[in-house]
């Protein structure tokens, strides 16, 4: 078996291992964030909960960190109450962004986790079988339930070589990305092995493994090999290791392979995470801010081998250099190294340790200039600036630009200002510091904690079950790879209101219709109304509230070429039913307005996996299919999974 | 001669020392902050200036960091080519606070400067007569045109002995509050002298020098004494320094006395700087954030002191500890010395360099929760949370208090958890990095500059002259101590609007009253309105959209017991006729929606400082007074400072 087979298959609680068919995970771990992690804490406290049933669940507040008045304290402070009452580990704002953090203190390889965020798949990089989910399959986990998907194939990625001078692991995620776009990954798990891996430590493994999330990979693994080990004795958990190798004979229902040594500094392009080209192919366009930091760049290495690069020269003068350290034990590796010291004199804004502009919390650039990031995700907009322009790049990358003020190829650098590659030399430990962790309390303890509900945070809405009859308009028509980030919009302004569906409900799809949400709240009470989309749909962030948010506001049906596996998931677990068009075609015919008509929902939806749509404008009837398991047919029929809970 | 008199004397170009005179006042240096500069760049703009006259005017970027969209960073590229058209020096985003940059880069023993922030006054820490103004009158600064103000008295404040361990020069300007209340300094200058000065350096004084601001001073001074040449040279600029001391028989209008031997910690409690108590006297009070920065105490031993009383301890589990660095440069010395290790260690979210919390960019505090700040300001609702519980204290009472969770005097920490008064070793230089500073361009270059405009950045309004009937509603009724955080509030919700009149005036009196901004404005292009006021209206800060908000909203008459200075001038400026009750009950007999008839208006302006207005509803008629000069008469009755250039 390859390594992914045996991490699936110790935890296999239903189901078979064919692609395809939907298998049930026993699941160890658990992540949330604040952003996600309120809804989850709602669901518990819906679900009567009384104990997480997992090893770990860690509840982390790393989004929402720039408080500009009472709503993101007060969730935290809601977030530590329900951490306790629940028997969570709580990681207080500022001790970091939950995946760099996570594998550092509790990753553990063997073991499975699934989290509400979608980068959630950073953990396959010390061997573990690590999924982004929405958060109700969060909520379910921790209550002890098993994670149901669909079984992957299982894509193996050959790595031979050594990366050259000036590449790094971002640029090996950039190539996987440009050679198969966002969509590459859909329906599998890429497994890394093969002799490049020597060159390869944790945390560069982390860098791949987590914008596997771009590729639309339900996850990435790597096995855990010495380099985990040299890790998590670094992290002063050597206990935790085990070895997990694929078998030498191992298969793949995939495969690819990379030689390294042949990469080159790669960049994407605005505004996809799949729009990868060489740097020197776009080499000096002007650039007005950089921003260090994220969960897709978040090691030691990613900010000293800038630090060693920006050395002794200061950043352009027009550019804002903005830092985001991963977590407060790599700040205080940052700091004894000198490294922190080397950014600050360079000019580098040195910002709290968290997710910051990576979620547009703050740093959002000019209008119309140019933003080189690290980070895992350039969709429109994500930014906070409405017609932004984010690059995606390596540290390398991202500290040539930072001292030229133009897109530059890093292997120009010795020639440019004379700076050679930065051979760096890494402490053996980190700096572990578990102080700002609160572990979880003990049970009799944990059942006296009340809730601590500032004003913003409100219940889950009313969830009613799928009418048999549904002739409502179709309230918006999109087209290919809508993401998360336009169906529902993170950053400064909406982030606040993540515990209040109601008041967050009103910047639905508010990136690309303003409109959409006052068109379709009419409605409401009356038809609802149908979404229809392209292929992809959903891709992107985890986030929940991207289909609570809609079906508070009367969403039913969503029609697509095809559908991102979370927010699929998600769709599900809200009783929103998903549906693809057969006949491809077909959505070119659908117009924003039109009234679809389709009967006996019901039986079709439970029976089989065919329906019809009538379009009473053009006379056309649409035959439609969906793809639901029978678990997840009667959670779609109940109006979602909280409702076939309270039912049960 | 006393230094104030010396340092006004030297700079006189108008008018006599007698108090209560109009004297005009040659300006050296000017400052200006991003939150109030675009709109001086504006200014700039309208009067044509060709180039800046002064000696050193600096365009800083401390207050609108947080870039939750593009507006800000437009901000800052807009106010980086204003700074190179007209001439100025520009302090890049993250370079630091205005006024302690100030002091260590530019301040001059000696010299005048006019800021527009309430708290440019902090630089009479170092012998400067620095007065916070209208954005308007710093334009006519940069112009080269002379600062206008009434003489104010001299209130010599003599500091005896020293200060005991546990007790800083934070809590020798919260005594003056104590003693003197938030209008204490009205109409006055504080200038501090006598022995006690020789245990406080430059630093402590730009504490005690920056609260100033919240006695109402017009500014404070201290003499240029060895300790500022200490200071100088720490910042290699030693031949900056010229002794300024006052003469040996020198007299105050005024006299007060400080034995700083005596003080004990002091807090001022929610919600104004005036509420000052002993810390003994609430001690125990739960704190569920403290926030440790601003330009109330920047000095790089502000944050030594906390490092070293929290080295090696841990910030209670609850609380959130907030740290922000005053600029890049003493970043860079919390970082040479260690004591940026430490406040990480102890569990500090470290922020980047700038004003954050202290001017409601994020950082807001949990809703009912205390939040302790060494900050300047706790007016309603600056922190960001409506109804916020911000008290104001020293380091040493911040760090006793992130320890225990608690008000906690911090001479107990000896007894609490063993720790010693740290004694501080201060290096003697600081790490001097420019390089965020732009200097001025040369004239050629700097005339071929166009200003960067980006979409949120619109002109001034439109202002027609006092009219000479004026009938009009009173549109909002309000109480003593009034400040501008209250007229026009700050934040990360209303700053990024700060270059958006008609945008930004829909935020006005919004603390106070939310429907304030569209009741006037279905009166603007009508009767317009009137505002009546308690005592000191307008307290705080220099914000002049404070005015031309409610003025873009038709307000041309505020009727109050008293004003606050700067406000006062800014009404003045913007074409706002100000006027107080000779008979302090007529306050009572107005009320809101009262329709006041004021008759002959121009006459009565130009020729006496008296009037009446008649309220409609009681039929009682109010007897008023203005205190303008003939130069401000002039202003008002064109309808303010840029229509009477326009008309020259």
């Amino acid at each position: 078996m390859n390594v992914a087979q045996k991490l699936i298959c110790d935890h296999l609680v239903s189901g078979e291992m064919n692609p395809g068919d939907e298998i049930g995970l026993r699941i160890d771990q658990t992540l949330t964030q604040d952003a996600t992690g309120t809804m989850v804490m709602l669901e518990l406290e819906a679900m009567d909960l009384v104990r997480a049933q997992t090893d770990v669940s860690v509840q982390y507040v790393d989004h929402n960190l720039l408080q500009a008045d009472a709503r993101n304290p007060d969730d935290h402070l809601f977030l530590r109450s329900a951490a306790q009452r629940f028997g969570l580990w709580y990681s207080k704002p500022g001790n970091g962004v939950s995946h760099p953090t996570h594998q550092q203190r509790f990753g553990r390889p063997g073991a499975t986790m699934a989290g509400s965020d979608s980068h959630t798949c950073a953990a396959g990089a010390i061997g573990m079988l690590s999924i982004g989910v929405g958060g109700l399959e969060v909520a379910m986990a921790i209550a002890g339930e098993p994670l149901y998907l669909r079984m992957p194939e299982i894509w193996g990625v050959r790595l031979t070589g050594e990366l050259p001078a000036w590449v790094s692991a971002k640029d090996v995620i950039l190539e996987m990305l440009r050679r198969h776009g966002v969509k590459g990954g859909v329906g599998r798990i890429i497994e890394y092995h093969g002799p490049g891996l020597a060159g390869l430590s944790a945390m560069d493994r982390h860098v791949i493994a987590n914008m596997g999330a771009e590729l639309g990979a339900t996850t990435s693994v790597f096995p855990s090999d010495d380099a985990v080990r040299t890790f998590l004795r670094g992290e002063g958990r050597e206990e935790d290791w085990t070895e997990i190798l694929a078998d030498e004979d191992a298969t793949y229902d995939v495969e690819d392979e990379i030689e390294l040594s042949t990469l080159v500094p790669l960049i994407a392009k605005p505004s996809s995470p799949g729009n990868v080209v060489p740097v020197s192919e776009v080499a000096g366009e002007p650039v007005s801010q950089v921003v260090l930091g994220s969960s897709a760049n978040p090691g030691l290495r990613d900010f000293a081998i800038v630090a060693e690069i920006v050395r002794d020269h200061q950043s352009e003068a027009e550019l804002s250099f903005d830092v985001n350290p991963s977590s407060r034990q790599i700040l205080e590796d940052l700091t004894k190294g000198g490294w922190l010291f080397d950014l600050i004199k360079a000019g580098a804004r040195i910002h709290q340790s968290g997710c910051m502009g990576c979620i547009g919390m703050g740093q959002a650039p000019a209008t119309g200039r140019n933003s080189l990031r690290t980070m895992p995700r350039n969709f429109p907009g994500r930014s906070g600036t409405r017609e932004d322009a984010v690059w995606l790049c390596s540290p390398e990358t991202l500290a040539a630009a930072a001292l030229t003020g133009k897109i530059t190829d890093p292997r120009e650098l010795p020639d440019l200002l004379d700076i050679d590659y930065p051979k760096l030399q890494l402490p053996d430990s980190s700096s572990v510091n578990t102080a700002m962790l609160e572990s979880p309390l003990p049970e009799d303890e944990a059942q006296r904690v009340e809730l601590v509900k500032g004003p913003n945070i409100s219940g889950l809405p009313e969830l009613d079950e799928l009418p048999d009859h549904i002739e409502a308009p179709v309230g918006l028509k999109v087209g290919d790879n809508v993401s998360t980030d336009e169906i529902l919009p993170a950053g400064a302004r909406v982030l606040p209101y993540r515990s209040n569906i109601e008041k967050i409900s009103e910047f639905t799809f508010a990136q690309v219709d303003e409109e959409y949400a006052e068109r379709v709240a009419a409605l409401k009470d009356g038809t609802g109304h149908l979404v229809v989309g392209g292929e992809n749909y959903g891709q992107g962030s985890s986030r929940e509230h991207a289909v609570i948010a809609p079906r508070y506001l009367g969403l039913r049906v969503v029609i697509a070429k095809s559908f991102a596996r979370i927010h699929w998931q998600n769709l599900a677990n809200f009783g929103i039913l998903a549906l693809e068009f057969t006949e491809a075609g077909d959505y070119d015919d659908v117009e924003q307005g039109d009234t679809l008509a389709l009967d006996g929902v019901r039986d079709a939806v439970a029976q089989g996996d065919r329906m019809q749509a009538k379009n009473e404008r053009s006379g056309k009837t649409y035959e439609l299919r969906h793809r639901l398991s029978p678990r997840q047919v009667a959670m779609v029929l109940a109006g979602g999974q909280i409702p076939l809970l309270r039912d049960a």
